[in-house]
């Protein structure tokens, strides 16, 4: 399968590592012989039709910061929209950062890719939370593959979890803790009393909040997810401003103690049903699935048949996010040799 | 899909209620369309080529104890073996109890149905513990699909997770709470601080215990579990006499009421790693994934990218079996349809 990486940071350095680690697996175990025939980012692109050397592009990137400096095939300026429309390739992989406002570079990108009939994986929130169902309906259209499970939970795999493994289910309601970086505050304020602000400076520090770190305090990170997966397993047609958000930047750590002295654990919490759309700070009961600790991620289905089944695990990081692109680079292979 | 079901107690009724419940939604959103050709118990068979009524076979069952009483085509007395080999059908599913020493009587039906080139799936441990590595031979063998999601967590499809949603991903590990019983007195005793047998006894009042619990308690039935994840998971060739087991029935309630008053639960837990294959009462930080109350199941994978993913249900119950049961069958078409 020829690959193109578009946006070549943490995520695509992280893809290209991970595809070299399972090189071997992904062709004895399921026949997929990945060939990545472009990286491209902001700088330029580096297009090789026979196959990137990987080890050889990781190290120009690292060194000299860009794939446009992989040796001979490598171009300065070669823009994305080029690479994606004129390289001959069978599945693009959108990985820019999110922008949840325009959903720009990256909406542009996979429109472009879906009508070049390219199959498309993206970890990108932004085009998902601006442009969900014009997107979906493009693919259809295109008659290309449309995945982005990387784009909510990280590695936790929750859409194919509804949509594969609870076939015959059917999917009723969706919560979840859907943000590390939130649950992490909260689950040390809870353990230790620290206020708020301590929490968050600590969190900074140690690289687990952003230096703004408005986005994921305010919700506005889990409310992206929410939107995401309210369209993906519920059938809306939900953007972002329809979810109603509630961050977490005023909860005091009396609260929080408060809620731990009667069996509770207080959660920013991403609720998603037929008429519902919201984040809020919620109580769960300490034993249920969602109070979990740390900066997992958790994500509870509300079923007919099987009841709730809740998936948990790391929402972020380059190895878990290149396990959630690969896997649905499987998926895209297991669907089109059906 | 032509579909004959070998046990017609609480289970093989559920999934006969579910496949009413669900007749539109296989074949509008799978293009299945079940055909339940012949039913068979302890007391006889029903058996019609054109499909039984499922709704006059549940009252039949209901009312008179048995399969066999199915007006003019029910015959007591038809044995499982004669069905399985006689009656034209795609999928057998064996839903008889499970007898963990012999594996009998569903060992020999899922032999039967395999030699007789049906496809299988099967709720039953029984078999699993005993003779996984031999089925196992067999299915690939007689070229048929073999499937037992149901025989493990009940709901939670743990094994689906696995093998379809985490692809690409190396297991090394499977830890899980395996067992709903322990796990609800357990969960009572470190929140009341009450005797084991007390909440023992007041369990089995409330049926979430057996008359005879041994089986639960000693940690048995969550040893078939890990035996059975171990060999679908690890690649290992794990008999039930394989494990080290220790059971919760000299767990004192000062132990668990210490394990929480310094953030912990005590949970029975399973564990099977490249060279450990164990069952024992263990310390689980509260927080953690695993540390789940009630009588939920949870399992936790630990794998090379995506690190730990855990998955959290109900185990028990024939609604949720049917989901794993029906979800099985959604997959056998599926790969069928490959």
């Amino acid at each position: 399968m020829k690959l193109v990486l578009v946006g070549f940071g943490n995520l695509g350095r992280g893809l290209a590592r991970t595809l070299i680690l399972k090189r071997r697996t992904l062709r004895s175990s399921y026949g997929i012989n990945p060939r990545v025939v472009a990286a491209v980012d902001e700088y330029g692109a580096a297009v090789d039709e026979r196959g990137l050397d990987l080890r050889k592009l990781l190290q120009v990137a690292e060194k000299k910061g860009s794939a446009a400096d992989y040796p001979r095939k490598g171009k300065k300026g070669r823009s994305a929209a080029d690479v994606i429309e004129n390289v001959e390739a069978d599945v693009v992989f959108e990985l820019t950062p999110t922008n949840i406002r325009t959903g720009e570079p990256g909406l542009t990108h996979l429109q472009k890719a879906m009508r070049a009939g390219r199959h498309v994986i993206t970890s990108n929130k932004g085009p998902l939370v601006v442009a969900f169902p014009e997107l979906d309906r493009l693919a259809r259209r295109s008659g290309v593959e449309f995945r982005y499970s990387a784009s909510v939970g990280g590695a936790v795999p929750v859409i194919g979890l509804a949509r594969k493994l609870l076939a015959g289910n059917e999917v009723r309601a969706v919560r979840g803790v859907l943000n590390g970086t939130t649950n992490y505050i909260l689950s040390r304020m809870s353990k230790e009393g620290t206020p708020f602000d301590v929490v968050l400076r600590e969190a900074q520090e140690m690289g687990i909040a952003e230096k703004d770190p408005t986005l994921d305090i305010e919700g506005i990170d889990a409310a992206c997810k929410i939107t995401i997966l309210a369209n993906a397993l519920l059938d809306r047609n939900a953007k972002l401003k329809d979810v109603d958000v509630t961050g977490i930047s005023r909860i005091k750590p009396e609260v929080t103690r408060l809620a731990q002295e009667t069996g509770n654990a207080v959660k920013l919490i991403g609720v998603a049903e037929r008429d519902i759309l919201e984040v809020a700070p919620k109580l769960v009961p300490i034993g249920h699935p969602l109070a979990v600790g740390g900066t997992l991620n958790a994500i509870t289905l509300e079923t007919d048949l099987a009841r709730e089944i809740s998936i948990t695990g790391f929402g972020a990081g380059p190895w878990e996010t290149s396990s959630a692109l690969v896997g649905d680079l499987i998926d895209i292979h297991r669907t089109l040799g059906a």
